[in-house]
């Protein structure tokens, strides 16, 4: 079984957008009550969204599963109040857990989370044991930048979170630490925001005692860890100078960096220098790149590829397609045995 | 001959933190004029901060020169207003220049600039033109985000930017995109701040015309230009989805990388992946990382032997050592012909 743990309802049916701009409409209209109101979408144009897109690249390209979330660059934690992001979080995790309902053998859920610059997490809290609980998803997109590009809140490292991570601990799921758009003039959301979270979060964990906290803590930073296996030497001698543990070491067990490197040269970096139990498959298809690349003609992010095409052998292959996913998603193995 | 592109001042005799403890003393002191004092500092000081750091690294590892500049981390554009900005900046490559004096052979000046957030970018003009006419220098370090990790300058392509550009190809000098210390608790200085503002640089040039508005600007993206080569496929895709042109066409003559990448594996990556022509030796020594790589028994930051390594010919690494610091910094050859 080939599961990608890294895909986003980039082609929602129209009915969420619509949702979601008279969301914003009424937010600048001092009249206007919050309201969660409801989403206007059949189970129809949900297939219909996903049997050219998304279905159809995973039967291309033969990949089976998806550990499918909404779309990363929409979540917007910046825009409104704890109320906005809790409506428009709500209706998107719901919209998730109806696709993964509709096809049970090709999608898993992911829920995001309703985060609100300087809000306390009570809320986080509450909608993952929702998701978890009651819409069977197995694990949670968490925004280490509710701010969109400004960088207000804490570092993933700091007590803010903790009461987060216990739930995490408690329900014995894994995040992924992923960013939204950018308001930042600065950063272009996936060319430049998406990986500087990647590699910052990376270096919050290798200077800090987290995983000392919470042993059984799993965090995947996508993109293939943003910089750092490029400067792979860089984090080693700086862990070195700092008296910090040897990365593998640190990482082991807690750090996951999924294939989402979208040729084969970075491929191949990844792959001779992470430790093989610490990198999960993952494409994130449809997404930032939509391309056929002209060097190979096949798409950019057709990652599959690159690891088939790899020096690993089948075992370490399974390993990245399948069996660390399953270690990390545990709850995966009660949905797709 | 080999020219490092990138070494910094880490290591300048104490009488300069002693200047600059007592110009952020007078800054909490509301009766404090700022001043711009004297740095009492000998030359052999100077000598002494040398002979046994970076003269004895360029003679052990066989380097000739160093492109060197005031300590990065040092430069701090967040801290005063600009007149604070300015004493220090002066201070600062006043003493570069004392360097390159007492060992012309071995250094050649970059200077740093009195930038602060917010304000145009007449004074740094002006401290440019001092230091390449006055001075001798050859170019100099720009800082992107001199707010110091909350990114609220214009992006590069702005044309906020534009004035110091125009004076940039007047003089014929090229600019280092180069960050200072992080005040952000997200970013830790050399892990994530300088990695992800060199990601954040490359970004912002793909998605704007700005080298059709300056055909002669050049710029350097240090430590090896950040997470792109890395993902060198996400940035050809976003470039074709974008319909912009292609990434070697986008940085030739105008985009220039260095070597600071500090293990082989990230030093082949860069070398397969970047043209040739867009590569500069640099070290960054005495730099972020100073320990020794237990699995080599070398410094991680004596960047030479990695590429004498690599399986590129003899011409291609003459133009990594020598030949196209020469093109990028024309002003060098009046100085080491």
């Amino acid at each position: 079984m080939i599961i990608d743990c890294h895909g986003h309802y980039t082609t929602a049916p129209k009915g969420l957008q619509i949702w979601r701009d008279g969301q914003l409409a009424a937010l600048k209209d001092p009249a206007a009550v919050p309201s969660r109101g409801a989403l206007h979408i059949s189970d129809d144009e949900i297939r219909e969204s996903l049997e050219q897109a998304q279905l159809k690249l995973q039967r291309e390209r033969g990949t089976d599963v998806t550990i499918f979330s909404p779309r990363a660059s929409a979540m917007a934690h910046h825009i409104g109040d704890a109320t906005t992001s809790l409506h428009w979080t709500e209706h998107c995790n719901d919209l998730i857990q109806r696709v993964c309902a509709l096809y049970p053998q090709r999608f898993v859920g992911v829920c995001q989370l309703p985060q609100t610059p300087s809000n306390p997490l009570a809320n986080c809290i509450a909608e993952l044991e929702r998701c978890i609980g009651d819409l069977g998803f197995i694990g949670c997109n968490l925004n280490p930048d509710p701010s969109g590009g400004y960088w207000s809140a804490p570092p993933l490292t700091d007590r803010y979170w903790y009461p987060f991570y216990e739930k995490m601990v408690e329900l014995d799921v894994p995040a992924m630490v992923h960013v939204s758009a950018s308001c930042n003039p600065n950063f272009h959301a996936t060319g430049a925001h998406y990986i500087n979270a990647d590699t910052t979060a990376f270096m919050q964990f290798l200077t800090a005692d987290l995983f000392k906290d919470f042993p059984t803590l799993r965090l995947i930073i996508p993109h293939g860890g943003g910089a750092v296996p490029y400067h792979w030497g860089r984090y080693r001698g700086l862990a070195q100078d700092m008296k910090r543990p040897p990365l593998d070491e640190l990482i082991r067990g807690h750090v996951f960096f999924d294939t989402c490197v979208y040729h084969m040269a970075g491929i191949e970096l990844l792959l001779k220098i992470i430790p093989v139990d610490n990198i999960l498959f993952g494409s994130e298809m449809v997404g930032a790149v939509r391309g056929i690349d002209p060097e190979t003609g096949q798409y950019f992010d057709d990652t599959k590829r690159y690891i088939e095409a790899s020096a690993l052998d089948a075992a370490d292959k399974q390993k990245i397609f399948e069996g660390n996913a399953r270690k990390v998603f545990p709850r995966i193995t009660r949905l797709l045995p």
